[in-house]
């Protein structure tokens, strides 16, 4: 079992030891190699993980093009619940950009989480808010954000983890060409 | 008290008759004509509430233009839950379309609520869940949608309220000039 899971999962609400037992059986460890699938876009998602090392990226296709709409890292939380949830298929991928060692629960597991741990429910509150707040942002960004800011929005949502994703990722998911992220980023350079 | 509140609480949790009776004092009812804010840009958001009758819209500012970002109706929560969890200020102001009754929750209540109802939790998670894949849709939509695959968009979310949203607004949420929302329609209805 994975320390740093249970850590984690501390770090959000009270675990007894008892429960703390219980998770081994409710997680697996699952690697993946650089350019491996945790979802492929078109199948249902029937896995929520946790990230232990590692990065993976949240893929749309748009017309033979890749957009990378969202990324996690170590000690978040990864899948796609939209699908997971109405076991419809996703309309996106999540691929890993670097070796990831993901710790990851079935459906039934994670409700069986929800039912026996005391304050599961709780986690799930708590790590969904954190996840829609993010998505609240993007939202925004979206709708009212020139390139500058969504390349700003950009560093604040991936902080700990934007040295790791590469420019054309980055434009993608700031909605402009390669070319272009080369100009903003060297405009914002002068700046500086 | 909202017979109605209760019931949809009701519909995701099992609540007891004790726990029923705490419900009074955690929920306050507050009437809004139309054009009132529930919530105004640059302020922290402090409620979150229950739409008992009424239509919501979320709305951001742009360049001076009213962007038009969600909607919601009798029987859904409302909110801004990026300001009220990390109290900064809020990007968007949400307005009331139509008379309103809210049955509201100040931070403190809502907290009362997860600590004190047994699977108050569980019905946190269930309503974030809820928006929360309503958010991903819109972000992929956002992302890879056509004007006329954002058009459907609306519907699907916005089914059972879309009627009573003015044209101006449904062109703001997927994003095109009004002009251009009357062209997409009259395209759509020779299709059909």
């Amino acid at each position: 079992m994975s320390q740093q899971l249970i850590d984690s999962i501390k770090y959000l609400i009270r675990l007894s030891a008892e429960e703390e037992l219980l998770l081994p059986d409710l997680f697996n460890r699952v690697t993946l190699k650089k350019n491996d699938y945790f979802l492929q876009e078109g199948k249902v998602s029937t896995q929520v993980a946790f990230i232990e090392t590692g990065l993976l990226r949240y893929v749309m296709n748009h017309k033979g093009e890749d957009i990378s709409a969202y990324f996690s890292g170590e000690n978040e939380w990864v899948g796609n619940l939209e699908s997971f949830l109405s076991r419809q298929p996703s309309t996106r991928s999540i691929i890993a950009l670097e070796p990831t060692v993901l710790w990851t629960a079935s459906r039934d597991n994670l409700q069986k989480l929800y039912d026996t741990v005391k304050e599961g429910d709780r986690m799930g509150r708590l790590i969904i808010e954190d996840v829609f707040v993010k998505s609240s942002k993007q939202i925004t960004s979206l709708y009212t954000g020139t390139p500058e800011e969504r390349y700003y929005e950009f560093f604040e949502l991936f902080d700990k983890i934007q040295h790791r994703i590469p420019q054309y990722m980055i434009a993608s998911f700031i909605g402009v060409k390669p070319q272009s992220l080369s100009r903003i980023r060297s405009r914002l350079s002068r700046k500086h």
